[in-house]
C-alpha cells in the first residue's frame, strides 16, 4: 500500500495522499507569502467556526484570463484567431490586403499586432466575427484552437495555461468556490474552450460581449448572429459592471495582471471579511515573457502592469505574484519539481 | 413505520414516501397532458440509457417571472414598488405630483398603472432607481416586499408565487437542472427576493439590466450606482440575447405566458432532443385573474397572451397550461387537495 502510494505520488505530482500527510493543493507554487495568502484565505472562508466563514452559495472568485490564467504574448490569443480568420476571408476580399490593420493581420505578424492600439485590435476581431451565427463562430474557434501554436513558445496555445493558476482554480472549486473568468476579451471566444482548459463552463465566463441578433435562418429556424458591434463594451465599461450583470454578487477573491483589473480588485477587496486580491507580475524572462513596465520591466501594450498599479497594490495589501520567485513551474509540460 | 410515513405524508403534502410508492413531485397539478409532458420531459433528459439524455452540466430551464411564476395583476410588482418609492420621493419633489405617469404612481393606483404603456411604466421604474447605490436599492426592495400586499388578492406579494410552478422548479432542480429566471422586468429587483421566493440565486436571474456605474463613495470605497438608463434593454432586445449573454447555453425547457416570451420558446425548442415549451394561460377568474385576449378572455396590457400566440403554440407543439383545468391549487395558502 505504501509502495503504491509512492508510485501514485511519483506519477501524479504531489497530490496523492501518503499515510498521515495532508496533500499540497498548490504544488507548482514555491513556499512564500503568496502561497500562504491563498491557503489562509481559503481556510478562513471555509471554516464554519471562524469569523470569516462564507456560506458556499456566496463563494465567488473571479479571474482575468490573458496574462493571469494563460499567455498573452506576443498578442492576445483571440486576436491571433481573428487574424487567421481575416486571412481566410481576404481570399475573397482583396481590398483587405491593403488596409491596416488588416494587412498586418493577414500577414500573421503577431509581434506587430502585439504593439497595436486597442482600437486596431478591435477592428480585427470584429471583422472576424461579424455576420457569423454564434454556433458557427464557436465551431471555427474550436477547430482553430485545436491545432494553433504560440509562435514564440512553439507550444499548443491550450497548453499555455499557467499550471500554478490551474491549481488555484481547482483548489478554490474543491472548497466550494465558483470560479469565474472576467475578461476584457470576447465572451463567446473564451466560452469555446474555457471548460476544457480551465474547468470553467460558459455560464461562468464574463467578457466583452459582442452584440447578437435573434433571427431566423433559411429554413425558418431561430438563430443568434454576431453583429458588427461591441455595444455592450461601452456600458460594460469595467469588470465590476460585468460581474454585477452576470453574477450579481461581489467576489471575495479576484486575480488579475494589468491596469484593466484594478477596479475588479478594488471591488472585491471592498467587501467585509476575508478578501484576496492578487496580481500576476511577468518578471520571468527565462520561462515566459518579462514585461511591465513596473519595476523597470520592458514596456508592453499588451497586459500593461504600470508602476502606479504596483504602488497601489502595495499600499492596499494586494498580493503581487512574482512568476520568477513564486512559481516552481510555469507550465504543466515542465517537470513538476525542481 | 407505515403509520409514521402516513403522518409525514399528511403533514408535508404528498411528497413523503410510503412503502412501495413513488412520490408525486407535482401534487398541485391535475393529471392531464401538461403534467404528463413535464414528467416525460424530465425522465427523457435524465435517462442515461435513453436517446435524449442531457449531461447534467447542460441541463438548463428558463422561466419568465411575471404571469408565469407569480401574479402580475393588477400591475407588475416591480412597478408597484417603484410607485411606492416615487411616492416617498415626491415629498421632496412636489412637481412629481402634477406630471404623469408620476401622479398616478404617487396615488398608488395599481389598476390604472396596469393599463399604462410600457414607456410610462419604464419612466416610473427609472425614477425610482436612478442614483441609488445598488446595495441601497436592494435594501429598499427587501424592506418593501417584506410587508407589501397585493391590493386585490389582499395577500403578501411573496405568497403569490404559483404553487404548481414552484413544484416544477423544485422538481427540475432535483433532477439536475439549473433553473433561471428570464424576465423583462428588472434584474436587480428580482435578484433581491428570487432565492427566498423561488430558490433561484442572483446569478441565475436574467433580466432587463439597469446600467450601473463604478465609482467611489464619500469614504473612497468602490460603489456601483444605478444609472437613469436601460441601455442594456435595447441590445438585450429579446430574451434569447439575454440568455446568450448570461448563460451561454440553449435551454432545453422554457416557460412563459405572453408574447414577450415567444422568441425564448422558439429558441429553446429549436435545439435537438427532448424539448419543453410551455405557456401559462390565465383563464381562472375565480382563483386568480382571467386575461388574454386569447380564447375570448379579457384584453390586458399586462402579460398579453394573444390569439396569435395561442395559434403558434398549437401549431408548434408548445403546451398551453390552463390554470383553471391544470392546477389543482394556484397558491400555497390554498388547501393542498380537493
Amino acid at each position: 500500500m505504501f509502495a503504491c502510494a509512492l508510485a501514485l505520488a511519483a506519477s501524479a505530482g504531489s497530490l496523492a495522499l501518503a499515510a498521515g500527510q495532508v496533500a499540497d493543493p498548490l504544488p507548482s507554487w514555491n513556499e512564500g507569502p503568496r502561497k500562504a495568502a491563498i491557503l489562509a484565505f481559503v481556510r478562513a472562508t471555509t471554516d464554519p467556526a471562524g469569523p470569516d466563514f462564507v456560506p458556499p452559495s456566496d463563494r465567488i472568485a473571479t479571474f482575468d484570463q490573458d496574462g493571469t490564467l494563460w499567455v498573452e504574448k506576443p498578442v492576445y490569443t483571440e486576436v491571433a484567431f481573428a487574424a487567421s480568420r481575416v486571412h481566410d476571408l481576404a481570399g475573397g476580399n482583396p481590398g483587405l490586403h491593403v488596409e491596416e490593420p488588416f494587412r498586418t493581420a493577414i500577414a500573421g505578424d503577431e509581434a506587430a499586432m502585439g504593439r497595436m492600439s486597442y482600437e486596431q485590435l478591435k477592428q480585427i476581431v470584429l471583422m472576424a466575427m461579424t455576420g457569423l451565427p454564434v454556433d458557427q463562430f464557436r465551431a471555427e474557434v474550436a477547430r482553430w484552437i485545436a491545432t494553433s501554436k504560440n509562435p514564440v513558445l512553439n507550444r499548443p496555445r491550450t497548453a499555455l495555461a499557467y499550471a500554478p493558476m490551474k491549481e488555484v482554480l481547482a483548489y478554490f472549486r474543491a472548497n466550494g468556490f465558483r470560479t469565474y473568468i472576467v475578461t476584457g476579451g470576447g465572451q463567446d471566444f473564451v466560452r469555446t474552450y474555457s471548460e476544457q482548459v480551465y474547468g470553467i463552463p460558459p455560464e461562468q465566463v464574463v467578457g466583452t460581449a459582442d452584440a447578437v441578433n435573434f433571427g431566423y435562418d433559411a429554413s425558418g429556424s431561430p438563430v443568434l448572429t454576431l453583429e458588427p458591434s461591441l455595444l455592450l463594451e461601452d456600458i460594460f465599461g469595467g469588470k465590476p459592471e460585468g460581474i454585477h450583470l452576470v453574477i450579481g454578487k461581489r467576489p471575495q477573491a479576484a486575480f488579475g495582471n494589468s491596469t484593466g483589473d484594478r477596479q475588479m480588485l478594488e471591488y472585491a477587496r471592498a467587501g467585509t471579511g476575508a478578501r484576496l486580491a492578487m496580481l500576476v507580475l511577468h518578471d520571468d524572462a527565462v520561462r515566459e515573457f518579462a514585461y511591465g513596465p513596473a519595476l523597470g520591466l520592458p514596456a508592453s501594450e499588451v497586459g500593461t502592469f504600470t508602476q502606479g498599479l504596483y504602488d497601489e497594490a502595495k499600499a492596499k495589501g494586494w498580493h503581487v505574484i512574482s512568476m520568477k520567485d513564486d512559481w516552481r513551474r510555469v507550465f504543466a509540460f515542465e517537470p513538476p519539481a525542481r
